[in-house]
């Protein structure tokens, strides 16, 4: 993806795709329901500090979610933003419909390990969820651009039923794979995973699928997000999932909470050498918009705190 | 070391040793002072946790530092508890001195790589701080038990100078392994590490030095903490410091905050399969002696705050 001008991203080439999820797994979170015109200028300042995805909501009842209730117009504005891929989150094939009719062409479905939380999050077993993608992906058959990427949810352990079977994991992203997910991410929805494990299992699921193993999606909860991403950065992960401000968590895996937070991702992996092609001082400036549309709310991060590092540079940026 | 009856230490055996410097790095760096008869059960807490070695003071001026006026007394309290290592810092010869009055055998001594922070941290340049280290080892003449150990200070970036030149690092390692120190470590003071530096200098540091290649002092300023931890792991630190609730700083480095959490150490390390002997819940009551010592005090950590996961394990113990 080129940047356009008017952009301030660094760099058109990325080394790292940091995929933002505040916009869906964010505001989920949230009790209260961000204005959709600010959601509209929070996802714009969002991709004009240089995010290349944008995972701007979902479409599931607005009875469960009425904080989702507006994703149509949300994707729809998202849409005409330049070199941005616009994901919607759907759990199913009715979502997948919603989806498609406002132009959403890049899906994301949740397929939970733990058969506990897989119930409570989307009313499903593992085994439908998967069923689900199936049908999904069939879709493509009238819309050839229709991209479908699948996250595997507790696949690192579960609020409700403690530790998970990483064969289990292993076999159900290789099933989701079959039933036509174009990639197979790894989510740590409730903030369990410690960096060995995340080795390990990134690395079976390279091997397992190869160029369809997916991102990793991590969480904070316990402090442990960013050893978490030096570890899948070392087991290959090169696309990873985040939210501004740490906004985040899942309303259905209790006690889950605090996605990795973008700014401080930016931060790690520039530091590191990797390119993002974001903006960190403009991914600052852009939680304002997250207080103008959630008056009072806690933001998370330690770089808005502490600040940039003196004599910091860009990865790729001349010495 | 045996761990000892009534000890909650869940091994005797470690994998990598939690140095705690809470009581030294902490406390220096809050404007009040602990009763020392409340810093003798904190300390005494903390090795009842498992820590098998406490930094607990510094032999400096009490007029520049106040909170360390009693380290004598609290090294020589703490030197009866069975089993620990009690380490004091001091920044010179006569630091040294009133060290080992007060029965003090292991000392750190601190040589900033930067010679802005050296000067205002102990008024020295960093040749002069190497030509203490040397003049302290001396002192083993007369008193054969004494280890000495150095921190380098500032190892990977300052707030007054910016970036450090990584081969002025490993020069003054060097340095200071010749003028006798029996391991040199690298600190990162400031906040300023990433896990790709970390990994490069630690590496080399270990190739120029051999087994007194010494351990990480990390600190999680921009929230890159434990990241840095993965990354030293992965280069073959097993000697990691860290402090209680996150206490502590550098007077002396201006914007640089917060150590790495014991607490979310600990249960990093013990989740990736790596033996501490230090016990989390017993780590997480000992708080309570932080409040009762200095009232109100702001505590950091994620465990703390989100509990251990559900079905969580210690290295090394039964399936």
């Amino acid at each position: 993806m080129g940047a356009t001008a008017g952009r301030t991203s660094r760099t058109s080439e990325v080394d790292v795709l940091v995929s933002e999820v505040g916009p869906r797994d964010g505001l989920q979170s949230v009790d209260r329901v961000m204005p959709t015109e600010v959601k509209h200028r929070w996802v714009a300042a969002l991709a004009a500090a240089g995010l290349r995805e944008i995972e701007v909501g979902s479409f599931v009842s607005p009875k469960r979610l009425p904080q989702m209730a507006d994703t149509g117009e949300v994707v729809a504005r998202a849409r005409t933003i330049p070199d941005l891929t616009v994901l919607a989150l759907v759990p199913n094939l009715v979502g997948a419909r919603n989806a498609l009719a406002s132009g959403a062409l890049s899906l994301t479905m949740p397929v939970s390990v733990s058969e506990s939380h897989s119930r409570a999050n989307i009313g499903m077993s593992p085994e439908e969820a998967v069923a689900q993608v199936a049908q999904v992906c069939a879709l493509r058959v009238d819309h050839p651009r229709l991209e479908v990427e699948v996250g595997l949810s507790t696949a690192f352990g579960c609020t409700i039923e403690g530790p998970v079977d990483e064969d289990r994991v292993i076999e159900l992203t290789v099933r989701a794979a079959e039933a036509g997910a174009g990639s197979v991410g790894l989510s740590d929805t409730t903030g369990y995973a410690n960096p060995a494990q995340v080795r390990r299992l990134f690395t079976r699921l390279s091997a397992e699928l190869g160029d369809r193993a997916g991102g990793a999606h991590l969480h904070n909860t316990r402090g442990l997000g960013l050893a978490n991403v030096v570890a899948a950065l070392d087991a290959g992960v090169r696309t990873f999932d985040s939210s501004q401000a740490g906004l985040g968590g899942c309303p259905y895996a209790p006690g889950a909470s605090g996605n990795v937070v973008t700014e401080d991702l930016v931060f790690l992996l520039e530091s590191m050498g990797l390119r993002t092609g974001v903006d960190v001082d403009a991914l600052l400036a852009a939680r304002e918009l997250v207080l103008e549309g959630l008056p009072g709310e806690e933001l998370h991060g330690m770089v808005a705190e502490a600040g940039l590092t003196k004599g910091f540079r860009y990865a790729g940026t001349a010495a």
